[in-house]
């Protein structure tokens, strides 16, 4: 396939990543364009064949690649098998439209969509973190918490398509109330969001003396980036709310390889730059909490290794490897 | 294949259920054998040897079928690709043997030994309530919970064979102690020992009155048993309790849609003998509970068809298919 090349996009709540890459070896170049994401769908179609024409050009002049082979995109929110995103509380303007029919009328060339976190799941596995571990979950923890499901070498997909929605499992029914209507779901306690609201939570009881004076004295004003300052320079309290926000996400990792019995959870998001405050107690904790963890192998939690371009690269090599 | 037969045991805590039957025809004709389960290893490699000899010299003597095929257990516990049990909390007599091979050596067929759920999910996809379904669980509701997944159409298994450990999904960490040292597993809630419990819990805090005269007036002395006779006799106490119950297995329901958005969950076990208390509540609070439950189709809650030999039947099926 030497001469040709692939795009893959990631379609953020607010940002939009676009990658154009050689998909049988996709270390060697990659061309990037970075941009906001378009509040409607006719906005984010005609974006993305504009960046696609843009990176073409671009990919042809620089790395003699002429030929398109696909475009995969990563959105977050339940995408069905069709292509559509049936449900993306951050991108109402994009909801029902069926985007891989647009596209494919647009660009005439395969086009694949799918969840993000599920792409992102796919890049790790096939060259990232996850790389020949063939029983394998990413747990994306960045403003909500995403999954991608690796089972026996296949992602785990579901009927529709919606497989991976690990943030809305409920693990405490009196717990604080989430967008989704319910109560207690995964991504209040150990999601940037859970971070905050820990932290909150411990500086209006009194326990984050230092880090609410160092915000100007008012609890609520306490975010997951002073939290973590405070924490890396050995602050106690702070470290306290990590170890609660650790054991928090323990518990969705337990439960998850209660269930799937993966080889290893592959860490990704935003909250992966704090990896250093987290790794440790999240073992610690997850060992604790693994049903029957003295009779078995625990998942090894090990940090996403693709980064932010984990999604876009993942849509791309799925858009390929689905033709 | 005809003339030849598979036997399928499905390895209790307390009961053994062996069966005879024809892998490429299983409903035509089955042979059983019953009995308690033996406590230790070597009782149990002796009984299984034994039955198949009588399980053989029947379905030869009645069915004219002379080739026993292959040997498939379906066992409560963790059990391992090797066929060795390595976590069993009714079984300790039989945790660590490695029972495929022993019984390979003794009886000279193949021999697969699987988790029982597990066994009996495939069962009712090849042949029960999931037939045609390639997203589906199964989830036992018995003293514990038990849950067999099929994603794709295939088992799904995890590195060590271990999935499907759904009934010790952490759904309210400040719950009530488990068995296995954690606190609020769902089967705390949602299985035949959940049921007694929220029965005692409202019949302790006066709100199961006729039940709790019906067993002499001592709260601690109400099973799932009475509840289930007053229920069906239209107590709203008794219907209250089986409300609350129906509760707690929809939302274990909901997190597993979420995270595996399965089309149908067949639901076996003991408990499905409720299933006329039972399903209509489930429905009604799993699609309250479901991730965008306006978004998609909520999965099917489908009772179980082939009731208790559903271990068994499966373990027979899987060992001829792993052939």
């Amino acid at each position: 396939m030497s001469g040709s090349f692939v795009c893959g996009f990631d379609v953020g709540g607010t940002k939009l990543l676009a990658l154009a890459f050689d998909p049988e070896d996709p270390a060697r170049w990659r061309i990037e364009r970075r941009g906001p994401t378009p509040r409607t769908a006719d906005d984010l179609v005609k974006t993305i064949v504009t960046t696609i024409g843009e990176l073409h050009d671009e990919a042809e002049r620089t790395k003699a690649c002429t030929h398109l082979h696909a475009v995969g995109l990563g959105i977050a929110g339940l995408v069905d098998r069709g292509g559509t995103l049936r449900f993306g509380p951050n991108l109402p303007g994009i909801v029902d439209t069926p985007l891989a029919e647009r596209l494919v009328a647009e660009l005439e060339v395969p086009v694949d969509v799918e969840n993000d976190a599920t792409a992102a799941a796919w890049a790790e596995h096939r060259l990232g973190a996850g790389m020949g571990i063939d029983e394998m979950l990413l747990i994306t923890l960045g403003t909500g918490i995403g999954a991608g499901i690796v089972s026996g070498g296949h992602l785990v997909l579901g009927r529709h398509g919606f497989a991976g929605e690990a943030g809305h499992m409920i693990v405490d029914p009196s717990g604080p109330l989430c967008p989704c209507g319910q109560r207690g779901c995964w991504e209040r306690y150990a999601s940037g969001s859970g971070l905050g609201r820990l932290a909150r939570e411990a500086a209006e009881a009194g326990r984050l003396h230092n880090v609410v004076e160092e915000v100007g004295g008012d609890p609520d004003d306490v975010r997951g980036e002073e939290l973590t300052v405070a924490a890396r320079a050995g602050d106690r309290e702070a470290l306290a709310v990590f170890d609660t926000f650790a054991w928090w996400a323990a518990l969705g990792f337990a439960n998850l390889t209660n269930l799937l019995d993966v080889e290893a959870i592959v860490i990704g998001g935003g909250l992966v730059s704090a990896a250093d405050l987290l790794l440790e107690p999240m073992r610690v904790a997850y060992e604790k909490l693994l049903y029957a963890s003295d009779r078995r192998a625990p998942a090894r939690l090990i940090p996403a290794e693709l980064g932010e371009e984990s999604g876009a690269v993942g849509a791309g090599l799925l858009a390929v490897e689905r033709l």
